[in-house]
């Protein structure tokens, strides 16, 4: 079965690298693994999952292959999350905030 | 330890049970459990997770327990996704229509 978006994200180690690679930018398996306390296996199988989910592509650079992010699957978890929001409209302040930035 | 809230909403049958607390308010268990093909005893340890997460609490209603959505937990998500957002800023369409239509 395919890995969800919603599956992808609850694990506290896919979301470190999610967070590198939106950081960072396309990086190897090497360098991705170097800042975490596990071998390139497990940090492999957290790829496999997010790459699964459609969260991270592989692209091949020279002799390379780098990770990169795909964000646009969080779109998914973005609109369930709309109609729970309303009971706390914060976000609704923050973006009332950037608008009126953008406007002055 | 102590289930966080991106793995309280990773389970469909966990979204599932949040989506009717929202909809139609305080539930007792059997009115919870009715919809879903699952055992009371499934569906008592979804909301024990849920309750863990915080976003769900049980309050007494006379000699009845019934369960309520906390939705403010889900802010955590919200947050955490909100550096994602920029990359594909439909959120950012969608509440500015929400604000435009708000002033006219």
């Amino acid at each position: 079965m395919a890995t969800t978006v919603f599956e992808a994200v609850a694990d506290p180690t896919r979301r470190a690298i999610l967070e590198r690679l939106r950081g960072e930018g396309a990086l190897s398996l090497s360098d991705l693994a170097r800042p975490f306390r596990m071998s390139r296996q497990a940090v492999t199988k957290h790829l496999d999952t997010l790459r699964e989910s459609g969260l991270v592509r592989v692209r091949r650079v020279g002799r390379q292959r780098v990770h990169e992010l795909e964000s646009a699957p969080l779109r998914e978890i973005d609109d369930w999350l709309a109609p729970y929001a309303a009971a706390w409209d914060r976000r609704l302040e923050r973006l009332r905030d950037h608008l009126e930035r953008e406007d002055s």
